[in-house]
């Protein structure tokens, strides 16, 4: 909790994109300058309530806000929250296999800001080249081939005549490459895809990938401790546009 | 008009976020060197018959653009707008309010740009600290409590087990919070969250927010030509998909 | 295929906004300094792969990616790519008549940001004003008449009594204007549009669309291809988002 306030001069971040080294993000008093409610919000609500609530770890409220900022777009403050997930036990090696995952699920140029934004917290913390995962790792996950078998099916049979590209891009790259690396375990790679897929409005995934997040191990009380994180960072409409989805998939698994 | 015309340099703000103070933006003519048409279209249509139609006030024009423009991360600009709604009837104390409660509708990072430029124009117009809304206010609006509670227990009974913290910082920092605050017209703050919803498609939330806005005070004709102004900011296809639900909001409230 | 290796170390463009001219992108070293995954994912696959396959141009994957670029608001690279663009054959005039598209498509402040790139583009590559399309040509393209009384009766009877003043922006605008106009051919217009349309999720519009980008010559393998290659700037989500759509449009006219 105390570490959340002294951060918080830091974590509104609130001028042009900051750099880690660089530029010292504009302090809290430029956001009391133009709004003392929304600098009351920030620090006691966000940063006091919210970040120090215990439903659910700084580790996982790190992941789900800068998976959220990277698919938004919101470079700024983006290289702060990467820095404070590390502090929050996010290792390098992770956020940089987040980024590459969300090329795929928001957007090359998403990551490619991203990874401006991480280099510069990398050379500041001195991650060097060992520590990031290999471009080919020498084990890949276990495959639950059946699992794969349906998904490729379903998907072959309902999109192949649309376009096979798509199809197969998404067998080759995503599922059988993408999903298997090692480098961020299944149930944080769905932690950050359901991130993603809620703070840009992508509802109609959010069945299949937050199934899938709890057959990786995410639990419905973690599940619903982020979408309260959520609304802060993706706003309450991408919120209140995801439950009645997150209600049906938590009433399926019931019962 | 000839005030709008003048501005329109000042308003196109080409280059890169511009500040209010420092940077000038680029000039009309260099979005002439790129193209004459857009150029005509800017000068003549949105700066010419848009903002120039009497069918809403300029003050309207300046609440729906700054709050279109926060809600969908377009800083380049903003900080222009920003100005030109002092010059059209907003209150610096309004915009305040305006960005926060952008941050708990658009996301909090866009409410930390949107602070960074409000920044830059209340240091150049001599905004003074004693001239915000209080963190605090004295006063809050009086609550209707019958409709509060009817909002609450349909989102309690749909929604409390899909997210407690959700639907419990829906009450508490919104709608008995935010929404009391006087520092904005509750039929302003309306057009602003109907505004943002519309820029962003987020058109489930329409349905409710367009009725509260029209209980608040906004006309059906406010309502119709904010539609036309948006279009050139959101962009035709968010107020496609807008047109039938706010059809269906306009038919409910008829015979 | 060996220039767009070559290519490769411009596009990525992981630093903040280049430009053209002055500030040259950050190389493809920084993104494998952050993720050697993503750099070989981006060099291998999205470069090697993706473009340089033959079931579309490189012209088409130059209009939808900076169709894409703009709509998403994603002015980073956005230079490169403009540039790229007319390496790969789309003239100074048809990137002009694009920004200028897109404006009323995705917003009037993704085309000023995207202007301010292109100005820097055109500076560099020594454009003229006479090689821009003119904000009034002196031929507009022949209008299919019976197209647009059905378009604007449908339009207008099902929103007329919402907005009076969408309808008559949308038919005066632009289909009795913009999409008359011939610096660019309909069948890239509407290709821009239905890039526009997917890289943002508006796929409401896009059954609309994609049956007039057919119509205007667009072969089915060429949108197939189409969704394959913007899944990599669109991001995955919102090319599942669409698909079931394009389905449908490709269903409807066969058989």
């Amino acid at each position: 909790m105390r570490k959340i306030a002294a951060l918080a001069g830091a974590l509104t971040a609130i001028g042009p994109a900051a750099h880690a080294q660089e530029t010292p993000p504009a302090p809290m008093e430029t956001l009391a300058a133009v709004s003392p409610a929304l600098h009351a919000y920030t620090q006691d609500d966000l940063f006091g309530s919210v970040w120090g609530n215990e439903s659910l770890s700084p580790r996982d409220r790190s992941l789900l806000t800068v998976a959220a900022l990277i698919a938004r777009s919101e470079s700024e403050g983006l290289a702060q929250y990467l820095d404070y997930a590390v502090d929050n036990g996010v290792t390098a090696a992770e956020l940089s296999e987040t980024i590459t995952h969300l090329a795929f699920y928001a957007g090359w140029q998403n990551a490619m800001k991203a990874a401006a934004a991480a280099a510069d917290v990398f050379a500041a913390r001195g991650v060097t080249a060992d520590e990031l995962p290999a471009a080919e790792p020498a084990d890949m996950l276990p495959l639950d081939q059946e699992v794969e078998d349906q998904r490729q099916s379903f998907v072959q049979e309902r999109f192949g005549n649309v376009s096979q590209g798509v199809v197969d891009n998404t067998e080759q790259l995503l599922f059988l490459d993408l999903w298997q690396r090692p480098a961020l375990a299944p149930r944080d790679r769905s932690l950050v895809t359901v991130s993603a897929l809620i703070a840009t409005g992508k509802v109609e995934q959010v069945t299949f990938h937050l199934n899938r997040a709890m057959d990786n191990g995410l639990t419905k009380e973690e599940a619903s401790a982020a979408l309260a994180h959520l609304a802060f960072y993706a706003g309450w409409p991408n919120i209140f546009s995801a439950m009645p989805v997150v209600k049906e998939v938590f009433d399926s698994r019931e019962g």
